[in-house]
């Protein structure tokens, strides 16, 4: 985010505080401080919110504070651009949900990898029809673990696999179909996760969805350090008329039109905090509503409920 | 299986005959005389074992009979040859495992996509050890559906597309991670299935396996008539040292090993019947041996039945 508030030049960083007990801030400090801003710092991030009362607050945090975090910037009536997951718990939602209904500022959660041109150009394919209607959905978040820090060893401070790598795939399903989610079964483990504490290494979840459309997706912490690349993200939509997939940053799709496997040209790059700061100017709606972000989010918690308690689990 | 008959020299057609009622061999008849054989043309399969009396029976029907014929087979003490599912009913499946017990002859059903050379060589190297411990599968079968014909528009004759075409699927995870499965949630569809009556169109099974390994496998006939091939099998597992895949009739790895993504060089493919006629000889197991047939195909029974009843079924 932060080269990016450099290159639009329509934001100016004013101030630093850790949102969490313990947190660190100062090499963000001294990040910030080289892109040629002189933000003031602070310990306690209300005071600061206070005291150089912000268009806008970006909340980082350890995961468990999102929630409250969001909820004092929202007190205020501040715009919030928020990494995901909003909250860790159901309950901690609720009051997010709440207070963003009376705060009359926008809200979005970091769900920016849509921007990405390869998931961009997928979903224009999709909504023009390529595919014909959406059936089947296979999606999937594959990261290197690396040694993490211990924030996420602790399930109260991390919140989960699911909500934490999960929900950037739960919410390309939600995106590319705009189908409701009806139910969701799902699994995680732990196992061989390298003294990663509660961290879950892997994950299933299996979704319905409205019109009896069917989602999988796989989460994993198992992509080799050798790999090209940190992530292996990917998504395939088979439709009653084609089969798309974004895959390896690039976008395939098979339809009854055109012989053979097409690649499809990638549209330009978005920006995810570009386009909130449009919404906040009142020149359109971010593509990531605050709608959208506390949907997922509550999406994602339901399905690690699913996964702890081995069950289906049914969304209202 | 025809010419491959042929070209291994060790098998003679003697006789052929329709398995279900109203079943027409009039076309295989041909081909089978255009190789080169005479075989003895009948209209009753019982007639037709008790008369040609021969060593090895192929058995593919309407799948709703396959465990009658092959129940009157073993009976006979002809080893069996057979075309997944081996049953349609659990009922039918524990009657044909009770007939195999006393037997004494050989018995597989044609899961042969496990000798393509991209499977062999991701199962080589699974088992030399390049993926570490095997976490999450994700297994893919997509087909054509084109216009079939009335028998796979009836459940009750079909036996339906999990047991029929995500056998395969559900097979390669036994298969490459050796575990057994613990409990399934599925779910298929038979919307959009072009005037097909009961064909499930797609479907999405989640398994839980022994050590915690989970396994998803998506099921449709929604690969496109324009697509360059008429289906697209894939397999992607991830261990605790590496990521295997088999897409596109090709195998990659990623592990922590060596650098980036390599294409693994294919070993020689291998042919499912000439196995099974290795073992009929008493030269040794097949491949793909009377368990494992049996124990996929009640998995893919009990499967179905999660789907139907939209719940967990947890295995034995």
């Amino acid at each position: 985010v932060l080269s990016r508030i450099k290159d639009s030049k329509k934001a100016v960083i004013v101030g630093i505080s850790p949102g969490s007990k313990g947190e660190k801030v100062d090499t963000l400090y001294k990040k910030v401080c080289e892109l040629g801003y002189s933000p003031e710092a602070f310990e306690d991030f209300e005071e600061m919110l206070d005291k150089v009362k912000p268009d806008v607050a970006v909340i980082n945090s350890y995961f468990c504070d999102h929630a409250k975090i969001v909820l004092k910037t929202l007190q205020r009536k501040i715009h919030v651009f928020v990494e995901k997951p909003i909250a860790t718990t159901l309950e901690d939602l609720e009051l997010v949900k709440q207070a963003y209904r009376g705060a009359g500022v926008s809200l979005t959660a970091m769900f920016g990898i849509r921007y990405k041109p390869w998931f961009l150009t997928a979903s224009k394919a999709i909504k023009s029809g390529e595919i014909g209607m959406h059936r089947l959905l296979s999606a999937q978040k594959s990261y290197r673990l690396g040694s993490r820090s211990d924030n996420y060893k602790k399930r109260e401070l991390y919140g989960g696999t699911i909500p934490w790598v999960g929900s950037h795939a739960i919410d390309w399903v939600y995106w590319f179909s705009g189908e409701r989610f009806q139910s969701v079964f799902a699994t995680d483990s732990r196992l061989y996760n390298k003294n990663h504490g509660e961290l879950e290494l892997n994950a299933q979840c299996q979704f319905t969805l409205t019109n009896e459309v069917m989602a999988s997706v796989s989460i994993d912490y198992l992509r080799p350090s050798k790999a090209p690349s940190h992530d292996d993200d990917r998504i395939r939509v088979a439709g009653t008329e084609g089969v798309i997939e974004v895959r390896g940053q690039k976008v395939y799709l098979i339809n009854n039109k055109e012989s053979g496997i097409q690649e499809l040209p990638l549209v330009e790059e978005g920006e995810i905090f570009e386009d909130f700061l449009k919404e906040v100017a009142g020149e359109g709606k971010c593509m990531v509503s605050a709608e959208d972000s506390i949907y997922i989010t509550e999406i994602c918690l339901k399905t690690r409920q699913a996964a702890d308690e081995k069950r289906v689990i049914y969304f209202e």
